[in-house]
């Protein structure tokens, strides 16, 4: 199955006063490693935006297994777990520098036109860029 | 059933760039329900905090049904839904000032020991204020 | 001199790992304090976002002179410091519960248009607003 | 004079409405700066707080040029402007993907004992390694 790796560092202002990482900053995380998956499919986020979609999300869900630190070295790990042309679903799984599994989640979005904000289908080479990475 | 609202107004800071408030923030908002839904029982998480008792949040879900905007003033409503002595799952409600449901959600959290860092039961005082109000 | 007292309640979130308020956070406090000041004057940044005009900020400057911490309830009191129809300033002082000066600082914005984003003067409605206001 | 260069990319979460990143994030863009520079140096902001001493900022200053966009790759170029055995004084510049000047700022840090929350000088090590990089 297609999976993107992506590293990032734990900036000062992402930790909270347990000395932890806020739980609601793993939704940033998440979109960081989607966006890179994306970039490395020939696609991105900013391309469709440009073409007048909008991708909110609809659900998301964070499960938190051990913590993350200041100045710890995550890796995200992203996957597509379902496409149905008007949503997408990813999932996530963060290990840190001893790779161990801290964090797992997913992110349901959906196709919207950026001028009426109503739901849409994706756009056709989105779509193909897509099933072709899930049939593969 | 025992239920909490607290009201805020969405802050600009808080908005991304589709013009709705981020879906990660959500997660700081779910924060800000249940912190004056204790303060409202005569419990705080400060008070918890002073006891050396750290309430890390194990598990998040949220459901995005409409958008928040800039400016609007919403509604949050939280609900106490599970609580076992070791673990607090409270759950809310998000409405917009036209009184539509926008968003709802789940946290749990769990009670550790903040010298430590190790899971240890909630403090019996805690405790009782939280069962009184799961049987009134 | 005319000013405009905010209060509100520090957020779990908005806190470091030191116990302190992240200092990139005022600027968001700043912004809850001007935007109250100019809804109070019968004005409103969403006002204006409407009739197509933004105001990206150009200068900022934070002076941090005693910790907030979780909880506590602070009092920020925002002044019109500078208007000159291109750009207008701000300063604020943000004291804690026990009255104590915790922070002072500024922040000038300048007026574009949604457009183009380039600069243009602020609305007339707008500057007669700010001038009367300041002249009393 | 010693400068040190790091690269970033924007992310979602740290765009406004407009568009542009949220000018309070910039403060965070910094903390990644000197991170990073103070890590080139052997030094670490994470080793300082090992050994009992945080550094709070007492002030802040930035001066916004022009607009950082999502997905912008950006060049934040940071230097130690004043040392001074209490206070240590950062300066940044930060540049878009296309050599542009986007952002100036600085930010003033204290040294304090993480028990007592009181002033200290800063410790030896720490002093020579930043004397030794502004000689040079």
């Amino acid at each position: 199955m297609y999976e993107h790796v992506t590293n990032l560092r734990v900036r000062y202002v992402e930790v909270d006063s347990m000395g932890y990482v806020y739980h609601g900053n793993y939704a940033s995380y998440y979109e960081v490693g989607r966006t890179e998956l994306m970039r490395n499919l020939g696609s991105s986020y900013k391309k469709l935006e440009d073409e007048g979609v909008l991708m909110p999300v609809i659900h998301l869900e964070c499960h938190y297994i051990r913590p993350a630190r200041y100045d710890d070295e995550i890796r995200i790990v992203t996957r597509i777990q379902k496409f149905t042309h008007t949503q997408i679903t990813f999932s996530y799984r963060i290990y840190n520098q001893d790779n161990q599994l801290i964090n797992e989640g997913s992110t349901t979005l959906v196709f919207v036109n950026s001028q009426t904000m109503k739901p849409r289908r994706s756009p056709k080479w989105f779509a193909e860029i897509i099933e072709k990475t899930l049939t593969n």
